[in-house]
């Protein structure tokens, strides 16, 4: 049993989970929440502090809570802790979050993007800790794409808190069609949940199958349409990791959310075309594309151990971590209180 | 004067230039020497480590050289020092050029790729040292475009030494014309020089102009189909910028190289797609493109500030900071010996 434990939380659009955590015995208790949106931001802001408070209160056996991290979803400005525009928390745009809880909790927070905190998670615990990987780069294929950078085995958040929107790189200069971000041709476009929905619409029609996961079976039972939807999201997750892989050279590029349910459908094509992309794939391709142990000097692209807590689990995990962390200005944030 | 210099050495395909260096001083002696590729990679081996030695005996009234570095043109395989494939040096192919030199000078060197080297010279002598910044990206418009990124004040060479090929990011999919690297569509096809000299062979024929300045100029006489060139420059830059912005969020990006010159002609267009393409540039665009200082948490695309001898002046930092940087497998090279 160890010492110490921490509390972390994942604030999203639909539900609000926060968990006390250690770093032997995992999640020590969960709790999940509506996320009550429609209540207004400062309801929300009570909500999860109640939560939170009550977990501290318990006793886990545990000499101290050390420390709370919290993820969002951005685009978050850091180190302020002010949301902009984010559009999963419609209103909140300008909202300084980390001051609120900060002020709430009457305790220092570490606030991070939720995305970033999942690729944490896979780094401390998942295939991260499996192969011994400080520097990995998570894509989230789910409703819209998440992604996240660990590099030297910290977050990289960038000089204001944004890095890791990998998810709006164009991959397809001449599309015409607007992506949430107001650009065009957007790796989300075609790599998520919700894209392999609109392209099997487009195919389909509306009495078509209406969810990636359908579209999926269709593709496994010989439908030809279905499976070109699954070759697209392979080609265009292939330029956007050529990119990747080109610029920075990891050795390990993770895949995860629910599109990768279909992995047998769009890894084919992805592969294909990402040595036609990336001579740099091409010089660091491994033999064996699911390793028990990662060579050197090589560059894979597997599947996320974790799934979906992942992002909850990287919030405990920077609550643990949280002492050799937290920045400055949330010190100052609470020191002016 | 300070105590200790250095040797930087430029390893290019048509010259090698050899540099004595110190913090204060700057260059001590320049030597600039042919690159006798014909004469096969042993000669040329023997040529640079013959004018290294050379400069090691001089008395430049300090106590020791501290350090020799070396830039290649890449592909390079780090920490082995073997190159793969580099287009710049054909024949060199699987050549392990940090053991060659190791032995040949009976020291432990510091090999790294030239563009890499050039981008930690902006760090440490050009805008990075102007604008107090340690993290930064430079794009090299020259006969390619090459790349390179220090973060946290290091060059990231990524986890076997081939990071910062960004030139080969795909910035139109669709693209049929293959390019250098395998690829199509990279952004090395729409932003080199010779890429310039291309577009405008196809707009003007073989009695158009030859070369990207001769463009430029033809530009800025008024002729519209020289000003298409340049803003198909800036919207190709726009995109590979807008992928490597909403990846990494860094606070500055440098263009440099020859087209560079051409900075009137093509930024208007790289910013305006840009603008379009990086919600997170939208969010972080600075009010004023050319500062005297950058404001923080503002994303900046800048001139790069030192010419063609940054390659030069990198490889003679790394080599003054050789004594921290040396990697373990130089020295259990050397002690092979």
């Amino acid at each position: 049993m160890s010492e110490t434990y921490s509390i972390g939380v994942d604030l999203g659009g639909t539900n609000l989970r926060v968990a006390a955590y250690d770093a032997e015995r995992g999640f020590l208790e969960t709790l999940v929440l509506p996320t009550r949106l429609s209540a207004g931001r400062d309801q929300v802001v009570r909500d999860m502090c109640e939560a939170i408070k009550g977990l501290r209160t318990r006793d886990y056996g545990c000499r101290e809570c050390i420390g709370i991290a919290i993820g969002t979803p951005g685009p978050l400005e850091l180190p302020s802790g002010i949301l902009r525009r984010p559009p999963n928390l419609p209103g909140w745009d300008g909202f300084n979050l980390k001051r609120a809880i900060t002020i709430a909790l009457k305790s220092e927070i570490v606030l991070e993007n939720d995305a970033n905190l999942a690729t944490l998670a896979e780094q401390r615990l998942g295939a991260g800790r499996k192969y011994g990987v400080v520097d990995l780069c998570v894509l989230t294929l789910g409703t819209g794409v998440g992604n996240g950078l660990v590099l030297n085995g910290k977050i990289w958040a960038g000089a204001s808190g944004m890095a890791g929107e990998a998810g709006h790189v164009t991959v397809n200069n001449e599309e015409t069609l607007p992506c949430g971000c107001g650009s065009r041709g957007c790796l989300e476009q075609y790599a998520s949940a919700s894209a392999v929905i609109r392209m099997a619409r487009a195919r389909f029609g509306d009495a078509g199958p209406s969810t990636a996961h359908e579209v999926a079976l269709r593709a496994r039972s010989g439908n030809p349409q279905a499976t070109r939807i699954f070759e697209a999201v392979g080609r265009a997750l292939a330029v956007a990791l050529a990119g990747l892989i080109n610029t920075l050279n990891l050795p390990l590029y993770l895949l995860g959310g629910g599109v990768c349910e279909a992995w047998d459908l769009f890894s084919p094509s992805m592969f294909h075309e990402l040595e036609q992309r990336s001579y740099l794939y091409r010089l660091t391709k491994p033999e064996v594309l699911q390793p028990t142990h990662l060579e050197s000097s090589k560059t894979y692209i597997l599947k996320a151990e974790l799934g979906s807590s992942a992002g909850l689990l990287g919030a405990c995990v920077a609550g643990l971590e949280a002492s050799t962390t937290l920045s400055a200005p949330g010190k100052e944030l609470l020191a002016s209180q």
